[in-house]
């Protein structure tokens, strides 16, 4: 299928663009109206994940809605764990319950891995045609996986948590251990992501979401290698890493077999763009808290940006949207971006 | 009273010292069975911190238990918003909880500052002189408060939060509010810790324990000026600032009238050094987490660590001391340090 607005990709790819291309991380979520009045119908937000006729309605809702030049399937990074035999249920307000963690060897010697996994999420890959078809060229779509760090935090913790200490007990206590659990994680990870090139998705982005709690010997320890196996694997699509919080990981992750680069808000994009280097493309990284100013100071700041970032950058939020940030807010940041030109 | 342990002292005020200072931050509580007894006994945490001789008691546990270099006041930072006029609750497993908090140029207007508000914790300074008295100058006490902005995040969030999104919606929306309710607080801190120095503090810290959430130009606008306030004012005793996540300041902070710049665990001891400069006292960064580790290796990491820093440094966690962290790992901890000797 050839892509009406393949700006996104072009980018990806480090070819000159008129502008950045736009969009945002959670944009196919709480922000939309439409979202929001379909989630009311139904039994809860795995429902959405699982069924890929809504899975496609949501994706396309910000399309319609906002005008990005994206689209990411709307999933969720805990199908790979459930898919490996630890099942989750979504609290409404707590977030992701594990019933069943990993403790031991013999938990990880019962989890399944790589393709066996991977079959099991073919609702997903069903989602991703659908949503392409629906689509019809008009922008490309994203694929998502957690990172594994990431999902080793949820399978040992069990839940969120604002420090994971369970999970990072086990790669002080159990390095081994944890290391078996990455490597199945990741050969997971990786049929997955695959797969997902095959059925449709132009463009890969990992979050690596909890990169941000580890030191950083830990993280080159237990984070980054998975991370690059990941990136050197995927040949069929570009790869975004966002390993949120790691600002001390930018040079290793400027390495990696990768070709975009997110960064969170904390970061300036000066400082951002010296330890990634001019080779990758970087994406990022307003404060999500930003889209709450008026619509002409996000206009402004949008500017900022993208002056400061100076090119092979894909606009973006430094984290997902907040479930209440007005509509008129990210509209702002939207427009601005497409409004802008390279000189 | 002459302090027959003054280690911490002499560190931080730059003078030559046979080996680095050490302590933990949290260390009076959750991981000391004498705290997990008392606590049992009483109806809450906060009758623990409005009660001089409980407090004094707590405070000096970790002295007897774990000969630290320093006892720190058990107190909580929402002191000053409670003593402002917002009152708080502390509710078992979820946290702090503002039934009022701050909405308006009104509301802040209701708000008491100053001599006013710090006049309000008597208690506190009742505390500091006790445990004084009762720690016979085994070693030296410090005495702490949180930071403008953090405490700003509180009295507008009215709560924890992974995000803090009200409060930084203020930042974005009414900045001159942010500003106004920032100078009463900044009034109020200021006032506070003079009083604590009169009463028995032999050192200052300020926790900016939400620094980390707000972008690089935020913390330059909202968060750093106000600290730097606080700073000059309080030349009574030396200062230590503990801005966690703000990695990205430590520049900023290194030009502060402080003498000690605390670090999280989410910096090398090198690059904190390199961002911070010669001229500062250094604290921290064990990852609270390598206390799971076993003793031998929490010691090795401990003697890593020290090297890395090479002098001018109080050695602790990057964060407060986990709950659940066993006693033994603590143990190891301090005495890897307490052996350590400079060259």
């Amino acid at each position: 299928m050839i892509l009406k607005n393949d700006l996104l990709l072009r980018t990806a790819r480090g070819e000159p663009v008129e502008r950045p291309p736009v969009w945002l991380m959670r944009q196919a979520g709480r922000i939309l109206p439409q979202y929001r009045a379909l989630r009311e119908r139904l039994s809860g937000f795995k429902e959405l994940v699982e069924t890929p006729a809504l899975a496609a309605e949501v994706t396309i809702q910000p399309v319609d809605e906002l005008g990005v030049d994206a689209a990411i399937l709307f999933s969720d990074i805990l199908v790979i764990p459930e898919a490996m035999g630890l099942p989750y249920e979504m609290v409404e307000k707590k977030g992701p319950l594990f019933p069943k963690t990993i403790r031991s060897e013999s938990d990880i010697g019962n989890l399944v891995a790589g393709e066996d996994a991977a079959a099991r999420l073919n609702y997903v890959y069903d989602a991703l045609e659908l949503t392409r078809k629906e689509l019809d060229g008009r922008v490309p779509l994203i694929g998502f996986a957690g990172a594994p760090w990431t999902l080793l935090a949820y399978m040992v913790e069990g839940s969120g948590s604002k420090t994971f200490s369970r999970a990072k007990r086990m790669l002080y206590q159990e390095p081994v251990l944890a290391h078996h659990l990455l490597e199945k994680i990741t050969q997971t990870i990786i049929t997955y992501l695959r797969a997902k090139t095959r059925h449709g998705a132009d463009l890969i982005q990992v979050f690596d979401s909890w990169a941000g709690i580890l030191s950083p010997a830990m993280y080159r320890e237990f984070g980054a290698p998975y991370l690059q196996q990941i990136c050197s694997a995927i040949t069929e699509a570009p790869v975004t890493v966002f390993a949120k919080g790691a600002w001390f990981a930018l040079e290793d992750i400027a390495q990696m077999d990768c070709q975009v680069v997110g960064l969170d808000w904390n970061i300036s994009p000066e400082e951002g763009r010296r330890r990634i280097g001019r080779e990758k493309v970087v994406q990022g990284n307003l404060d999500p808290c930003y889209l709450y100013a008026d619509p002409e100071q996000i206009s402004i700041a949008t500017q900022k940006m993208l002056d400061a970032f100076g090119g092979r950058h894909i606009a973006n939020l430094g984290h997902g949207v907040y479930p209440d940030t007005p509509l008129d807010g990210v509209r702002a940041f939207v427009e601005a971006v497409k409004h802008y030109r390279y000189e």
